[in-house]
């Protein structure tokens, strides 16, 4: 399995990014070619200090070539493309693979 | 479910540090009681910059309650207490959650 990675920094307005996140990203996520599961957490602290992260989202795919297919194709296009809309700071992204 | 993420940097021998970990590491961790999932994967750049994280761990648990009672527990203290075996700086650790 390849996991596409997202840890979303957080947000000025945490409400208003789960708002948008869920109405609207989740759905066009959900619509990447060859997409095999899509899941979402919020990140909380373990001893109260401050986390870099809010959100960690994981896409998974069968291989490393499925993941960049799915991301190249025109609705992974879309769906990165609408980062921008919800975020002020560039997620960081990376694949995580057995 | 409550997952203890676990946010491994680059290590400056990764051989020795997977030698390590799947050995010695990963056996303390699956003692953990409460503990439903583990699953540890490595992480690659998708555009070829520099990672700050070389693995990302992810022990799931059915609550936060049952996740700081296993970290609570003399396996989660031999479990943690670990680390500094087979790492120079501590891991980012956080409870990604639904």
């Amino acid at each position: 399995m390849h996991v596409l990675t997202v840890c979303y920094a957080q947000p000025d307005d945490p409400a208003a990014f789960d708002a948008y996140y869920n109405a609207t990203h989740v759905p066009l996520a959900q619509k990447i070619p060859g997409l095999r599961s899509f899941t979402w957490r919020h990140c909380a602290s373990l001893d109260g200090s401050t986390l870099p992260y809010y959100l960690l989202a994981e896409l998974a795919f069968d291989s490393q070539e499925a993941l960049m297919a799915g991301l190249g194709s025109p609705e992974g296009g879309a769906a990165v493309g609408d980062v921008a809309n919800f975020t002020t700071q560039p997620p960081l992204m990376f694949i995580a693979h057995d």
